[in-house]
């Protein structure tokens, strides 16, 4: 079976070892084959198979089939380990999926599990972080060593690197979306108030310009283009959005002082019209602090799948996470 | 000469090489010495030598001067490494005192110059990270390894430890006292505004009761004291402490997760009408992010001169800093 043109594409990957990735998310899951040159193979967008408490059996399985299925469609492209994301709260050093409200599992020692039905080497992590680990060794964050990402999209996750090194704490590290930036503000998905998530995340700012006047609007994009076409309650939930994201990475400038902050997602796709008023504000609220880089998110939609093929190469190389590979 | 019994007391260090150590803040100065046994030896607190913009040199000077003193008057106790801290931005990995606006110096080596001086190695950090030094290796963060400390007196300063080493970034890290907790709130000494030092600190507590009520007050002690005995205002004062403190700490742990905040300072005695409520408004302002423990600092006010202790004695043993010791 010859391998389709459309199956294949240039990674950053580099040189190394072939291996598998997914990148699970609420909606869909993506998948992909890195071969030894780095090249992906395969790219795959699935539904995600939602099945209440069962849905991280059914995401295994899932995660089984394609790499059967890739077995058969590249035979000559054998994996010697998978890198597997979830989304949610993840603990990697356990290797366990410690909650996911909306794909209905706790406590699943995803790792292990993976590994006994791919018989090879799992690295298994946080979405986010995956795609952090992406930008951090090969975009936007390569040439610093203290970064936080963030992941502005239909909510906000993040994921921070201190002194070279992904900070975990059991995988509740990094969420500045879950951050409050308005004491007893508005309602967050998770329970709580005034977080930054429920203010300036994409799916906020689109539901903020809605509930100020019943008007549906096709995502945060529309709202922008709302507010640059003089829509007032457009300008308003904009600028409010950049103000909480502002507060919320002064406070993270405080107390980390990073090199960099990183934005990708959705959001940052409104490149200057997101990333010039937010270095403004940033710069009005701070005072003696570091200025960190405000840029933008280099390595695009595949992030996550990329992120996962790093770590779950570095697996292959010394079974431990490697220092930033050099690419090729 | 014989040494003088007040001249001797216990300290955790533990047994090690000989020390001396200083601790320099913006009123006073502090300095011992430290034998091999751990016996803190000729603990001393006399006027920082303010001298406008050569303060820096009186401070390198007096350094010098009162190892002198400790030379002849503990002549079998022989420090072969100095531990130095001064307040402000301080970049430990350089050796510099960066910015200090209410000592008038701005990027003096002092490694380089004390070490000249005094013809031992030095190490050179900040104050309270100093101090921190001492809570993680001896006293309340010492089960942690991911940590946030707070010293809450006059200011606000703090020192973060995370995956068990002192994080630094060039000495702007851990500044949780100017993070912003009301936008455009109260202006801080820093010239920023709603900082939490401007609300919360001990020295804000009792100039915002001051600025309401038009009464001097006897620090924020005597604030607490008035909320205790009925005082409104005092216990409005005293009310919008623990929520600003609480909101900060929230946003630490959205971002870091720490296992622990430990609180130090002249605050920190308030015990229970401090913690209670700090743990209760946390609690109500997160969802499903970690619990940490909220505890009081241990070692007390030679917290400085200990963890420049410790400091100094990492040099000595193997030229950069140890993990922790085991106390004796």
């Amino acid at each position: 079976m010859s391998i389709r043109p459309e199956h294949r594409q240039a990674s950053p990957v580099g040189v190394g070892e072939t291996v598998v990735a997914f990148d699970v998310g609420g909606t869909d899951m993506k998948s992909a084959l890195f071969d030894t040159h780095g090249t992906l193979l395969g790219l795959r967008r699935t539904s995600t198979p939602l099945s209440g408490e069962h849905t991280a059996e059914a995401v295994l399985d899932r995660v089984a089939e394609i790499t059967a299925d890739y077995a058969r469609e590249f035979p000559g492209v054998v994996p010697r380990a998978a890198g597997l994301l979830v989304p949610g709260l993840v603990d990697d050093d356990r290797g366990i999926g410690v909650l996911a409200s909306n794909l209905g599992w706790r406590d699943v020692p995803f790792k292990r599990l993976a590994e006994e039905r791919l018989g090879v080497p799992v690295a298994f992590s946080h979405d986010v972080r995956g795609a952090g680990e992406a930008e951090f060794r090969l975009g936007a964050a390569r040439p610093f060593t203290d970064v936080a990402i963030m992941v502005i999209g239909t909510g906000i996750a993040g994921a921070i690197f201190v002194d070279g090194h992904p900070h975990l704490a059991g995988g509740f590290a990094g969420e500045i979306g879950h951050s409050i930036v308005i004491p007893d503000g508005p309602l967050c998905a998770c329970g709580g108030r005034g977080h930054l998530e429920a203010i300036a995340s994409a799916g906020a700012i689109a539901r903020r310009y809605n509930e100020r006047t019943g008007l549906a609007v096709d995502g945060s994009r529309d709202v922008l283009a709302r507010a640059q076409a003089g829509d007032e309650i457009a300008g308003a939930v904009w600028r409010e959005a950049i103000e909480a994201l502002a507060l919320s990475i002064s406070q993270l400038v405080a107390l980390l002082a990073p090199d960099a902050v990183v934005i990708g997602g959705g959001l940052a796709q409104a490149g200057p019209a997101l990333f010039d008023p937010l270095i403004a504000e940033l710069e009005r609220l701070l005072t003696f602090h570091r200025r960190p880089r405000l840029v933008p998110a280099q390595i695009g939609e595949n992030a996550g799948l990329i992120g996962a093929a790093l770590r779950a190469r570095d697996l292959v190389v010394n079974g431990a996470p490697a220092d930033r590979p050099v690419a090729s």
